[in-house]
């Protein structure tokens, strides 16, 4: 997601560092001690302006749950939203998910969710899309056995691709959903930005659930 | 597919044994010598009125082609169908999906074709389905080594059920469609009776192609 630059971003996000991390490598090994309670770890990667995440921390206060995004100003949009709610199971991060395993350590994650990730349909652009293999593979090293992916999104043909993705890099498909807000996995839902938009205009929301096979 | 009885049925049926099975126990590993040549063999469990079966077999000499369905009526009707097209690389046989090892020896078929099979949708019927486990199972069994397995259908929840299946026995996908009639896909496609009157409807076509892995 790219937004205009704001002047406020960096500082703002340099005066919370008890919410918002800016080098992730400093953190590793040290997330439970940012939360108020040692409890699973949940993370989205590519949260934008931080909707979802918000939302999730809040409906689900047993679960410590950790927002990535790239892009500096939106990632300062997401603080801006999250301080006043004063959430002690969220955290954020500024960071390139393509360098998960720098921020976090080897099986201490129990869920990925990517919501309405950039699509980049071009097939020179395939490495960039977060289902591509080298993702998952980042993606399985930080989660724990049997950790779960949660992928939802409005566009077709990443959609498409995703799935063949998760299926040839041996993910096992927990649930598929081809039109999640007319189905029984809407319950709980909790809508991104993006999402709201989109379904409002009665485009149909895809889902896939996977997790990490045990490997022998 | 259901229709009403026909009288003619049966005899017709009778009356062509050299272009339909009525015994598939008899012709289990014989089925080379029931074509003009020999060459790979693909089948498709549930042919219906038999449109798809005979277009492929028009559009490709290169590959003999066996059409199977369960009901009697139905069979017939694409048997009257395929008569007058005289084509040396069609075999029809009426029999029930479910005893595919009976009529075929293991790893003879090159590909199978699931068409708009009955979606099922009570889940107490799940056994019932075509790409339930057990029959994703014979599949494998008659399938040569990396043989594939092509689904289309219109049925939202089936398409569902069948990726999450597809996934969950370790087949692995070539490809997924979510809207086969726009796609690129779509060239030589040939199309059902119900897949016609679908798509004129602006029905999306779904379809996912996948192969047996190597199993070691």
């Amino acid at each position: 997601m790219r937004v205009k630059h704001k002047k406020w971003a960096e500082p703002l996000m340099e005066a919370h560092p008890e919410k918002m991390v800016l080098n992730g490598e400093t953190v590793k090994g040290h997330w439970q001690g940012r939360f108020e309670k040692s409890q699973p770890i949940q993370l989205e990667v590519g949260m934008g302006k931080g909707q979802f995440i918000i939302g999730m921390a809040k409906a689900h206060p047993e679960i410590n749950f950790i927002g990535l995004e790239i892009e500096s100003t939106v990632a300062a949009i997401a603080l801006k939203k999250a301080l006043p709610e004063e959430l002690p199971n969220l955290q954020l991060i500024r960071a390139n998910g393509a360098g998960l395993e720098t921020f976090f350590e080897d099986h201490s994650i129990d869920r990925i969710y990517l919501n309405f990730s950039d699509p980049w349909p071009k097939t020179r652009h395939e490495k960039r899309r977060l289902t591509y293999k080298s993702f998952l593979a980042n993606y399985e090293r930080v989660l724990k056995p049997n950790g779960k992916i949660e992928l939802k999104t409005d566009n077709q043909g990443f959609f498409e691709y995703s799935l063949t993705s998760f299926n040839n890099y041996g993910l096992i498909f927990d649930g598929v959903w081809l039109d999640l807000h007319h189905s029984d996995e809407n319950e709980g839902n909790v809508e991104t930005e993006y999402e709201q938009k989109f379904s409002e205009l009665g485009q149909p929301i895809y889902k896939v659930t996977a997790h990490i096979p045990d490997r022998e």
